[in-house]
C-alpha cells in the first residue's frame, strides 16, 4: 500500500473503527438477554413493570430492573410517573426507541427468509 | 390469566421462545468478533483471504480463518478454488449472506439516526 492510500487508507480506517466500534456497542446492547422480547413488547406500547414481568416469564424483577435501566440510560425509553403517591410508573420508548422497530423487523425477516 | 389464555399464550409462548432464540442467535452470530467488518467486505464482492487480512488491519490469521469457517458452516459463504495446483481459493457470500445487507443498512442508518 503506497503512501497516499495509507494516508487515506488511516482516514478511513478511523470510520471504518468507529462504524465498527457503533456496529457492535448496538450489536451487542440489543443482543443482551432479554433486550429484545422487552423492546418488542414496548414497540407495542407504554407497559408497567407487571405488565413486562407477566408477558416474559422467565426474567427475574431484578434483571428485568436492570434493563429498564440500561434502556432509560441508552436514551430508549422513558419512565413516566403515572400517580406519585402511589409510585406507579409507565416505561414508554422514545423515538430512537421506536425506530428500533425498523432493525428488529429486518433481522427477523432475513431469520424467515433463512427459515 | 384464564386457562385459554394460558394455552394460547402457550402456543404464542412457544413461538416467542424460538423467534427469541432465532433472534438471539443471529444477533449473537453477527455480533461476535470482527464478523460485522468481514461481511461488510464480502459484500463488496468476493474476496481471497489475503485480501481480507489486508483489508482488516487488526485481525489475526488464525481468527479469519475461524470467522470464514463459521461463516461457510452457516451457509452464508462459499469457497471457491480458483487454481487447485496453487490453492488459490476466494470466498463469496451465498444469496442469504448477501441479504445481511439490509440487516446492516438498518443497523448502520438507526446508528446514524442517534448520532
Amino acid at each position: 500500500m503506497n503512501e497516499s492510500n495509507r494516508k487515506n487508507c488511516n482516514h478511513n480506517q478511523q470510520d471504518i473503527e468507529k462504524i465498527c466500534h457503533d456496529f457492535h456497542s448496538t450489536i451487542e446492547f440489543i443482543g443482551k438477554r432479554w433486550m429484545g422480547v422487552i423492546i418488542h413488547h414496548l414497540l407495542k406500547g407504554p407497559k408497567r413493570f407487571s405488565e413486562l414481568a407477566e408477558s416474559i416469564p422467565g426474567i427475574s424483577d431484578r434483571l428485568l430492573t436492570e434493563r429498564l435501566r440500561e434502556l432509560e440510560k441508552e436514551g430508549l425509553i422513558i419512565k413516566k410517573v403515572l400517580v406519585p403517591s402511589q409510585k406507579k410508573v409507565e416505561y414508554e420508548l422514545t423515538p430512537a426507541g421506536k425506530q428500533l422497530e425498523t432493525v428488529f423487523g429486518t433481522i427477523l425477516q432475513w431469520i424467515k427468509q433463512r427459515d
